[in-house]
């Protein structure tokens, strides 16, 4: 059942949705409720992680979010992953939209605009240079940026309760500051694209609000989002606690 | 005893010389007696190679060589060999050469353009950029690509003859014949950093050639290229065979 994809003007490939934020953002689980809700409906959906996704992804992500690699200079860093880019893309995003796939990607390439660029301080040209040769010419067809608001203290106090902070959640607040401004910027560059959705509030609204950013992709969503009672089961057990928590 | 720094006009740093060329042109073996030459006259000389030189970049070696890894994709491939890059230069290279060591490094940013741009046919304005980008503005002061002719199959055997074929090594002949010509190319474009460096010949020719390119950063090197008999000893012993080989 792909009627929604119709809605691209071609029913010969899938959707591709990336969800960013910072840290503690909520983003897992907004993709678990919508995967699971797409599945129901009978869609092939394809959850991925970036870094990662791949075998070669996953060394790379082992490699650069490893807190015992502090020497990392920045340079390095933007180019681990966009190595982990260009094969995730190449080797699963693609094939998966080929089949008609719902790809549904925990961070994509404005993470490193906003991180490597915003937060490091890297040359903006160039990092978004390198964010077109890595996707080989694949934008998601939507982007929602989950936003706890601008206060980059409590997303990293809620990623990093459940263990021991990764080498990027070890950064300072200013680095996260800037990282969580950034998607403001990004997000008003990108208005078709990118949709701003905020997440402080209860669980349930924030769902709501993912469905509605994607309308105009799965029209029959927006049945579901007049239905309130549809997302409350977002604020009881398997999906986390009340509020946005674990990334 | 670094008298020979001052013809940079800079006597606060180091010399940065790269070998290129494709595989079993030999740069291991002129390495070891340039490396050895300079010890003896009291210079600290540095040797690396690339990708590696670092924990990190040692890590990202073995993922972009290993035979195992069919799968990666040319954009891949190139975000390694950057992303290690950029880790040696910002913290092996430019910090010896600050301490007025002669850094000696197996490959740099030539070989990324010759294998990744001509041999795999990505976009080369785009392998320029991310060459400068991961270099942080560093240039050797002289490249010496040795070269075994246009012959790649000679140097491809001479590569594999002691064991496997790494993922590079397995590439097909039209491949390595597109690398090798590229270094003509990126030689020709470069003359003032570039010397070819005919390698077919007996090592101690091919040494002495070595030594004349040069000339100009250490001008005692012209009183050993007059004396023919220094550079026989690369012909025998614990250099290797009388021809280029070993990588």
């Amino acid at each position: 059942m792909a009627s929604g994809f119709g809605q691209k003007g071609n029913d010969k490939e899938g959707v591709f949705i990336s969800f960013e934020g910072g840290e503690g953002a909520g983003k897992s689980t907004h993709i678990n409720f919508l995967s699971e809700t797409l599945e129901e409906r009978g869609y092939q959906v394809l959850r991925l992680r970036e870094p990662g996704g791949t075998s070669l992804g996953e060394k790379l992500r082992e490699i650069v979010l490893d807190a015992v690699h502090q020497e990392i200079v920045a340079e390095t860093e933007l180019f681990i992953y966009e190595a982990a880019r260009a094969q995730i893309v190449a080797e699963v995003i693609k094939p998966a939209l080929a089949q008609k796939a719902v790809v549904l990607c925990d961070r994509f390439f404005d993470s490193t605009l906003a991180y490597q660029a915003f937060g490091r301080g890297l040359d903006r040209d160039f990092v978004e240079r390198a964010n077109a040769f890595a996707s080989q010419g694949l934008v998601p067809d939507r982007t929602i940026v989950l936003s706890c608001g601008k206060a980059a203290r409590t997303g990293l106090e809620r990623a990093t309760k459940h263990g021991a902070a990764d080498r990027l959640e070890g950064e300072g607040e200013d680095f996260h500051t800037r990282v969580n401004e950034a998607f403001f910027t990004i997000a008003q560059a990108c208005p078709e694209r990118i949709r701003m959705v905020e997440s402080a509030d209860l669980k349930s609204q924030t769902a709501r609000r993912v469905f509605e950013a994607l309308v105009d992709l799965f029209p029959w969503m927006g049945g579901l989002v007049a239905d309130k009672a549809f997302f409350e089961k977002v604020d009881v057990g398997r999906y986390g606690n009340k509020h946005c928590d674990g990334g």
